[in-house]
C-alpha cells in the first residue's frame, strides 16, 4: 500500500521526515531521548503509557504552523499536548511509537491583559494558575478553577473544555472563550483573536475548536472573558438527611443568591468520613454526622452587600423550614479554606480506602436525586458491599459517581470489574439522558464507549466535522472518535 | 445539464415535487395562493421582497424531516422562515420563484418547563413572548429579550444567535442553549435535546447550528436555560460629558455591581432629541441637555439585597468622582418604563428625521470611544453634516452606529450613498478588529460584504462545515455564505 494510503500512526515516520521536524524547532527542542521524552510519554496517574517518534517544543505559532504542515504532507500523526494533567489519555500517544507529541509548553506568553474590555489573551502554554495571577494583577478574575491550575494550561483546558468549581456561576472554558488562534491539520493559521462579545458573522468556529480535544486543530491562543474580583466571600458547611433536602437547599440558595452563588457542591457522608480518617488536620465542622453535606460559596462584588448576610439568611431560612439539620459558616478565610479542603481532598482519601471505579457524569438538576438511588441500587445489585462516594458539582448537574471497593475485599479482582460497574452506572446516565463524560472529555478512555451509545447521527456529524476540518487525519487520531 | 447537477433554487421544482412537498403537510398547509404566501415574501421594513414555489407549513418535526428528505432528493432549495422579524433578509426567498419556504410557526409547543432544573424546552415556532411568559409561570425568567419578542420565534432567535438587551449578564441566545433538535439537509433528525450544563462527549453540535441561519440544518426544538426572577430592579438614567466619562461609568458600574449589573445602554444626545422630538409623551428625566446619557438596570434576586440602594452607591460614586453631570433613579415601575422607552423608540424616531444609513457592529468595550470618534469623522469627511446617532448595548460592545441623513437634504440622494457610507464605518470597525454584524446576522445583506472581508482561511473553514452538512446545498443557498 503507498504511504500516501495509510493511517497516520499506523507506520513510523521515515528519518529524513523526523529530521525535518526537528530542524523547524532547532535541535534542543526536538526531544528523541527516552529520558527527556519520558514527562511527555505517561499520564500522570499512571493509567495511560506511550511511546513516541520525538517529541516537539516549538516556541512560536509560526513553528507550529510548519510543524503541522510537514505533518500534513507526510501524514504524520500529531498528538498535542499542554500541561498533560488530562484524566482520559486524549494527551498520551499510543504505543506503536509513530506519532510525534507536539507540547505546547513553550508558547507561554501572555499577549495582553485588557482590565477594561476584561480580556486576557494568553497563550496555549501558559499555566492556567500563570493565567490568573495576570488576571489578579490587573485587578480581575480568571474564573477557571481546577485542581491542576497549577500545571495545566490554557491550551489544554479549552481544548477539552475544562470545568472545575466556578463553573456554576461562570460556565466552563468555553463559556469563558471569546476568541482563538489555531493551526489547522494543514498548517494554515486561523487568527480568531477578537475580543468581541458579540459577532454574528457565520458560523461559531470557536466553538468547535473548543472541547475537540485536539483533533480538528492546535489551539495556539486564545482571548478569555474576565469577571470583577469579588469583595466578599462566604463559605457555609450544612448538614441535611436526604438528597431531596440537598435540592430543596440548592433550589432556595440560587433562588436567594442567583448569580451570587459561586458553589454548591456535594459531600456524601462516606466520603467526609474517609478525608476525616485519612486527611492531615480534618475535622468535621459539623457536631453530628449528617447523611449528606453541602458546600457552598456566595461571591458578592462590591456594591453588592455582604456575602456573610446573604449566606446566612439562606440558611437561616433552610433551618426554619427544616431542610438542614446544621450549618456552620466560615468566620475566616482560614475556616473557610478548611470547608474546601474537605471537598478537595476527596478523591486523595478515597485511594487510601482501596480500590475506586470512577464516573464523571452528569444528568439535569432535576434527576440528581433519582440518579443517585437507582445507581447505587445497581452497584449494590452487581458487587455487594460496594461503597458508592458519591460527590461533585451538584449545582451543575455533575456527579463524580465513585464506588470504593467492599471493605476487606481484593482491590485487583475488584478493579477488574471495572468494564461491568461501568456499564451498570452508564446505563442509568444514560436513561436520564445524562452524559458519560460531563467534564473530563473522552481521549482514549471514553472513545469505544461513545461509538456504542452516541446516535447513529451524531457520529455521523461528528465524523463530517473531522473529515472537513483534519481531511488526512493527522490530529490525535484514535483519540474521542 | 442534468438537473441532479443544477444548484438548488436555480430552476423551478416540478409540479410532481411540489405535489409531494404539499402531500406532506396537507393541503391546508401548502400554500400557493398569492395572497396567503405574502405574508412570508416581504420583510416587514420592506427591504426585501422574494417570491416562492411554495410555503409549507409543517405541524410536527416529523413533517419537517419528510420535507427535508424530499428537499434532498429532488434538490429543492429551502428557506426556514421563523417569526419573519429578521433585519438581513435570511428569511425572505430570492426573487426567481423556485424556493419553497419553511415555516415552523406551526410547531409551537411547549413541550416541558423544569423549575428544578431551571430549563425549558420549547418547539423552534413558540414565540419568544410565549416562551418568557411560561417561564413566568412557573416563577422563572427566560433572559431573552428583543423589541420582536412578540412575534419573533425561539427558532430564528436560535438560528440567528439572538442578542438584544439582556446579553449583557445572560450572554445571547447561543449561551442559553443547552440541547437542539434539529433535522439535517437530508431529513435526519439529531435528537440534541439534552437539559445538561456539562457534557463533553464530542464536538458541541449545539453550536453549530446555534447562529448558522438556517444554512446548516433546521432547528425544530431547543432546551434553553431559566433563570431565578429578580426581585428588584433599579433603573437609572445619568448624563454624562463624553464618551471617556462613559467608560468610566461602564467600568464602575461592572466593578460595584458585577453579575447584578443587567444593562448599559448608550443613548447619544440627538438621539434623545429625536425620541423628545417624536415619541409619544416623551420628557428628558435630566434638566440639563448632555451630550451622551446611560440608561442603567441593576436586577437582584431575593436575599441579594436592594437593586435601588445599589444602584444609587454607583451614582453618587460617580457624582463625587466627577463622572456623570447629573442621574435620576427611577421612583416606581412606571417611571423605569419610560427610561426604557426613550432607548426603545431611538430607531423609530430617527425615521422621522429622514434616511438613515444603519449599522450594528462590535468593537472590544476598551475600543468603543475611539471607533465612534474615528468612525463618525470619517462620515463627517464622506457627507458633511450627515448626522450619526450612535446608540446601543455599550456593556457589550455592540454599537448601532445609524447615520442620519443631513437636515434637509434629499432622502434618496443620501441613501444611494448607503454603501458607500457603510464601507467607511466598516473600515474602521475592521480597524479595531471589530464585527460587522454584531447580533443582526449576515442573511442576504451583508453575504457579499462577508466574502470580501473575511480572512481567506475563515472562509474555507465556513465553507468546509457547509459541505460536510449540507452536501447538495438544498438549505437557506446564497444567504450567509
Amino acid at each position: 500500500m503507498p504511504h500516501s494510503l495509510l493511517r497516520p500512526g499506523s507506520t513510523p515516520p521515515s528519518p529524513e521526515t523526523l529530521a525535518r521536524f526537528a530542524r523547524i524547532v532547532g535541535p534542543a527542542c526536538a526531544i528523541s531521548n527516552p529520558d527527556d521524552m519520558t514527562p511527555h510519554l505517561h499520564e500522570w496517574r499512571g493509567r495511560y503509557h506511550g511511546r513516541a517518534a520525538l517529541v516537539l517544543k516549538p516556541a512560536t505559532v509560526g513553528e507550529v504552523s510548519q510543524i503541522m504542515a510537514l505533518a500534513f504532507e507526510t501524514r504524520t500523526a500529531i498528538v498535542p499536548q499542554g500541561g498533560n494533567t488530562g484524566l482520559v489519555g486524549g494527551q498520551i500517544p499510543f504505543e506503536t511509537g509513530n506519532e510525534v507529541v507536539l507540547s505546547l509548553s513553550r508558547l507561554n506568553n501572555i499577549r495582553a491583559v485588557d482590565p477594561v474590555s476584561n480580556t486576557i489573551t494568553a497563550e496555549a502554554g501558559v499555566t492556567l494558575a500563570a493565567a490568573q495571577a495576570a488576571a489578579e494583577a490587573a485587578d480581575r478574575m480568571l474564573p477557571l478553577s481546577l485542581a491542576a491550575e497549577g500545571s495545566c494550561q490554557i491550551g489544554g483546558n479549552l481544548a477539552t473544555n475544562a470545568g472545575g468549581v466556578s463553573v456554576l456561576a461562570h460556565g466552563n472554558a468555553r463559556a469563558l472563550t471569546l476568541g482563538l488562534e489555531v493551526v489547522l491539520a494543514d498548517g494554515r493559521v486561523w487568527d480568531g483573536l477578537r475580543s468581541l462579545k458579540k459577532d454574528n458573522t457565520g458560523y461559531s468556529l470557536r466553538d468547535i475548536f473548543v472541547g475537540s480535544e485536539g483533533t480538528l486543530g492546535i489551539i495556539t491562543a486564545a482571548v478569555l472573558k474576565l469577571g470583577p474580583r469579588p469583595s466578599s466571600q462566604a463559605v457555609a458547611f450544612a448538614g441535611l438527611s436526604s438528597l431531596r433536602d440537598v435540592a430543596r437547599l440548592f433550589a432556595m440558595s440560587l433562588q436567594s443568591a442567583g448569580p451570587a452563588l459561586t458553589a454548591f457542591e456535594l459531600i456524601p457522608r462516606i466520603g467526609l468520613d474517609f478525608v476525616l480518617r485519612h486527611g492531615p488536620n480534618c475535622r468535621d465542622p459539623l457536631a453530628l454526622p449528617y447523611p449528606w453535606c453541602a458546600l457552598i460559596e456566595i461571591s458578592k462584588t462590591h456594591a453588592e452587600g455582604d456575602a456573610d448576610a446573604a449566606a446566612s439568611a439562606i440558611l437561616e431560612r433552610a433551618f426554619g423550614e427544616g431542610v438542614i439539620g446544621d450549618a456552620v459558616l466560615a468566620n475566616s478565610l482560614s475556616q473557610a479554606r478548611e470547608f474546601w479542603k474537605l471537598r478537595e481532598l476527596l478523591s486523595e482519601a478515597q485511594k487510601q480506602e482501596g480500590g475506586s471505579v470512577k464516573h464523571d457524569v452528569s444528568v439535569a438538576i432535576a434527576n440528581i436525586p433519582a440518579f443517585i438511588e437507582r445507581a447505587s441500587k445497581a452497584v449494590e445489585r452487581l458487587v455487594p458491599g460496594a461503597r458508592p462516594v458519591v460527590f461533585g458539582h451538584y449545582g451543575d448537574g455533575n456527579i463524580h459517581y465513585n464506588v470504593s471497593q467492599p471493605l476487606g475485599a481484593d482491590t485487583a479482582a475488584f478493579l477488574n470489574r471495572w468494564d461491568e460497574i461501568s456499564e451498570a452506572v452508564h446505563a442509568v446516565v444514560l436513561e436520564f439522558d445524562g452524559s458519560i463524560s460531563a467534564e473530563h472529555g473522552v481521549g482514549r478512555m471514553k472513545r469505544d464507549l461513545l461509538a456504542r451509545i452516541k446516535s447513529p447521527v451524531e457520529l455521523d456529524l461528528m465524523r463530517r466535522i473531522k473529515d472537513a476540518l483534519d481531511p488526512r487525519g493527522v490530529l490525535n487520531p484514535g483519540k474521542l472518535l
